[in-house]
């Protein structure tokens, strides 16, 4: 199947499901539902309206692996939904059947007081699930999984070779590292290099050092921005006494990737900080993420009115005034956001470094300048033709301040909150938009007060 | 090396390679350099100002390959500007140690002269840059590499090993895969499979079928996805005849989710589409890049002032209504831009798709008279303390409609772009943002206007 058939082959299966469900037609249900990959099978399954049906295609997966595979493919909501409601000895061949970084995840999702009955069934099964749980989920701890596979200085390529074959626990396996007596990690092979080598050599000689690697409370975006730059399949994870305790895959990272990109913008856009809000939430709960940030359009707004009456005298003598509010809040919010979202992406990709920030803000106070020029140049020309030339120079001249306001605010605020260690994204956009919102009106106002006063004594 | 360090390691690099550049200490920059890894080396020099300096510290990278790589992470203009610099036969040895898929991209950005007489020399040595030269560069054709392993059928597992045991070439192997004699995808093997397989069994009977792949054409974004979704290592490419034509590997997919989450947040803050932008490009080709989607801002600014002139009488009348437009200006901004960066992200990575449109409007509309009902409420009833019981009416049932409204357009335009083929990141950000400006003053203003009516003849 190519990637342009994927999608209407996906309406059809739907469209076939949706069928056997109404029929109840379970026996042939069961045998299409076998014959499609996991993730495939979640992919429809999401858009599935139903709970219980979800519950039906996903129970009739015979292989426990692949059932496994498919909940972990599905959105946050339908996952937790469909696992509570599956006795306890399926949910723990669930959790089994689940690489242990994922399974911990999904035990992290669980309401608390279910988690806590999982978590004391699984204690006597299976404790690296439990181990991982300890992990903050956004780590690197939280995002390793424990199976990998690690030999002493002293075997050989031969050796090593033998034992990836045993091997099936390890899922995806390409790297082998090497460990001293103490566990601390000092070395790694891939699978490509140990085929290739003698195999009566001891890995010590022919092992490429030094292993790039992080630590167990690494933030996770820096693990994806290693993974990024050093072309990497996997990541080995150290403890604080460099002891390796765990990989993180590729697979892993893509996840994280988009998931930080989302979060990003939905933060830039003020939704919330939900990865998974996109379709799966609710309309109460939207509006319950989503409101606060409004609030600060709000709050804004409100500031906006009371700094607009306090004009009051201005705007009687020129009522003229009003009508080119609207575009010096509007040029310098985009403007403003523009500078926030460059600062705000080159810092999560690490194309922009605290150490940049001079570079980078005497260009956005040029790009700042040069756009202030450009368009207070046309709307101030228009507003001279159309009502006076007293009015094209406060409407220009106060245009082009608001765009080097807004610039500088647009770059200043993400860097602060940056070097504050909160995140840039979280608050950039709502709260730019609202400091250029206040600006743009206050300088606009104040310099056109000024002018009639300056007209006035004249 | 542990990630926290990494930062100042490189900073300390930094200021390292500076002193020696001004004292000009070529035979220990030399011994700095060699040791540190390609992509770091890149990094550093990055920061470094000057591009004389740049081309030393990449030109004392001895091995080529290594070399190669550092100018293959160095951001586009530089790397332009570095390899536009070097002798040809310098420039050739570069391409040849380069996979062919990065050499097509180096070659794809430089100007078109120096390209051309880079492909002639090329044509000569190796025809496979030149093949991949022939995709658009954001196709499966354009990312992908030639240098893939595939055998035929009837091949054995023992040879299949020695196969790879001798293949230099393919970059990153960890898939063979099995043709017939016609060229066609017929199956696949991972590495680890091979070796705890017997060596005399042919690879017909143990190969893994059906085989994820895409076409040529396919876009990189669905790649992306399929690779997201599969969790694959690297994916095949067929042309339309269903031959193997290439591989596009892991770290390339990466590349490319992060590529296109940069290019979408920058263009729904129309910023442009380039992914380089964030810090290498100059001020005045970033004004350039900007001022188009700022026009958009002025032209909804200005279709505002012709609205708000229509509404003299009403804005004469009762001069506090003026304080209350920013606040639905900015309110109904920002949740047009919360509906479509939702939709926009959703549509990108595969969790939205048009069949969903129903589904996600009605939640938005849901959402947007939530919204409008506490945030029209919070200022409708301030405006009604603060001036009149009838402000307050007309300022909250105008942020209530307005609120409607914005979800509405949020909603609807990417999605209308995305049924026309067009990127909906693209127009999405400043174009709503311009609609719900003039949505939101018509709804104001023609409201209060028709209230004041009301009370005049009443």
């Amino acid at each position: 199947m190519s990637v342009n058939e994927l999608s209407q082959r996906h309406a059809l299966i739907l469209d076939a499901l949706h069928r056997l469900l109404q029929r109840g037609a379970m026996r042939n249900l069961g045998r299409m539902v076998n014959k499609m990959h996991p993730a495939e099978v979640a992919k429809v399954v999401r858009h599935l309206d139903d709970l219980s049906e979800k519950r039906i295609v996903i129970a009739l997966i015979q292989d426990v692996e692949d059932r496994a595979d498919a909940l972990s493919e599905l959105d946050q909501d339908s996952m937790v939904a469909v696992f509570t409601e599956m006795s306890r000895s399926e949910q723990l061949d669930i959790l089994h059947a689940l690489s242990s970084d994922d399974a911990a995840d999904l035990v992290g999702m669980l309401p608390q007081d279910i988690a806590a009955e999982v978590v004391a069934a699984l204690h006597k099964a299976d404790s690296e699930v439990v181990e991982l749980l300890g992990y903050p989920e956004e780590t690197a701890g939280g995002i390793m999984t424990p199976a990998f596979l690690s030999i002493p200085l002293t075997t050989t390529v031969g050796e090593a070779i033998e034992l990836l074959q045993g091997a099936a626990e390890a899922e995806m396996v390409f790297y082998i590292y090497v460990v001293d007596e103490a566990g601390a990690l000092k070395g790694v092979l891939s699978l490509r290099e140990l085929i290739t080598m003698a195999p009566d050599v001891a890995v010590e000689g022919v092992m490429t050092t030094p292993v790039i690697r992080v630590s167990v409370g690494s933030d996770q975006e820096e693990v994806a921005r290693l993974t990024a730059r050093y072309n990497l399949l996997a990541v080995p994870v150290v403890d604080p006494d460099d002891r390796l305790v765990g990989i993180i895959t590729v697979d892993d990272v893509i996840d994280v990737i988009r998931e930080e990109a989302t979060e990003d913008m939905l933060k830039m856009s003020g939704t919330g900080v939900d990865a998974e809000y996109t379709l799966s939430v609710g309309s109460l709960k939207a509006a319950r993420m989503r409101i606060p940030w409004l609030l600060v359009n709000v709050l804004g707004g409100v500031v906006s009115a009371w700094v607009m009456m306090r004009f009051t005298a201005t705007l009687q003598t020129v009522l003229a005034l009003t009508a080119f509010i609207p575009v010096s809040m509007a040029l310098g919010g985009s403007l403003g956001i523009q500078s926030a979202t460059i600062v705000v992406r080159g810092l999560a990709t690490g194309r922009i470094e605290l150490g940049d920030v001079r570079r980078v803000f005497l260009r956005e106070v040029r790009v700042g300048a040069m756009v202030g020029v450009v368009c207070g140049g046309l709307v101030g020309v228009f507003a001279l033709l159309w009502q006076s030339p007293w009015l094209g120079l406060v409407v220009g001249s106060s245009l082009f301040a608001a765009s080097c306001v807004a610039v500088t605010i647009g770059t200043l605020a993400p860097i602060l909150f940056e070097s504050m260690k909160i995140d840039p994204a979280i608050a950039s956009g709502p709260l730019v938009t609202m400091l250029n919102d206040i600006a743009g009106l206050v300088i606009y106002l104040g310099l056109a007060t000024a002018m009639l006063a300056a007209l006035a004594s004249a």
